[in-house]
């Protein structure tokens, strides 16, 4: 079992990370790595990881590294990874429908058990087999369906107070994509993926880079 | 003129949502407003808004405010969106088409050139006037048009090398979408968006949350 102790945001941001390259070493039939191995292939040092992995009570061996397929297991225990999440999708345009496309969702137990929107020309079109259904349905469905997350697709004109209706269903996690920020009670978690301050932060880079290398 | 200094990571990450409610800010006429009344908007302390702003001189005048048209212009120009930057988006798919459909991002300045996809269906498509192009084009396209940025939104088998052929190309910047981290030249920036990994954090921290309140 995994201790429990408080962990910083900081590597709780990078667990993803590692939850991903063990995977591919898995998929590779990697058994074991070291911690500088590992360290080479995720570009960050060896330490690092070393202390990294130390906040959930150290996976390694002296001498012979961690055992690739029982540290991916853990770490996805600590992701929350290990019991399956129902998620809903709303707002069905292309991002959502991209969303919706992603089966690898499915592999990491996030399942996709609706789709919604407010665009009736949508109402019946099913993605991997999960049809769109319409907005006036969507209250009940979350609470028949033992829904966890909702992913937020929607214009941030409409995403407030979709995220206040929801949050009064009890969900427990919201992925949003609104270009909002969301205030709910705190049991409903938000995290927030704003994609156009993704963009500012790389053409910030990009100048900073730019300047740099005139100087 | 903005002053040169280092910049951590952490402010820079936060400097494109300023600009975020700065321009919710504007739109809503408003023409100034206080450390204070910005920190209630923004559910950070004022101290931290005074700071962070210090960081590039300071915009704020002692009882007066922030003037918000001039703060945002300010961060706009740190921002690098006082300039235009051309873009292609690579990987016409749901996630493409979903981002070729955000007209804000050329509100910001990022003008979409043009559009790519190895599957000929696709070809002569068009989004928002810009049609899809097939994967041959794309080298001479990026040199012809003076394209800054590629979004790469192509599955991670494929993405190392479009990636590495990018990064001949001169290009400045690669908005990743693809679930994989790029090794490149540093006159390269990257700016990763891993969106499965986005989910995990939510995921861990619904979990959490559930644990917390279990106790």
């Amino acid at each position: 079992m995994v201790e429990e102790r408080q962990i910083s945001q900081a590597v709780i941001r990078r667990l993803p990370r590692y939850y991903r390259y063990l995977g591919e070493l898995l998929e590779n039939d990697v058994e074991r790595i070291s911690s500088n191995d590992l360290s080479k292939r995720m570009n960050v040092t060896a330490s690092q990881i070393r202390q990294d992995l130390n906040n959930f009570g150290g996976f390694g061996q002296q001498g012979y590294g961690y055992n690739v397929k029982y540290l991916r297991s853990e770490i996805g225990k600590i992701l929350g990874l290990e019991v399956n999440h129902n998620i809903v999708i709303i707002g069905a345009g292309n991002l959502g429908q991209a969303l919706a496309n992603y089966a690898s969702f499915e592999k990491s137990g996030f399942i996709l058990k609706g789709l919604f929107d407010v665009n009736p020309r949508l109402e019946g079109v099913s993605i991997r087999g999960v049809p769109v259904r319409m907005m006036d349905e969507l209250k009940t469905f979350i609470l028949e369906n033992d829904i966890d997350i909702a992913v937020l697709t929607i214009p941030k004109t409409k995403a407030v107070e979709v995220a206040e209706m929801l949050a009064d269903t009890g969900i427990k996690g919201i992925w949003n994509f609104a270009h909002t920020d969301l205030h709910l009670p705190k049991n409903v978690i938000v995290e927030n993926v704003h994609l156009s301050e993704s963009l500012m932060r790389l053409s910030y880079k990009v100048e900073r880079y730019q300047e740099e290398s005139n100087k």
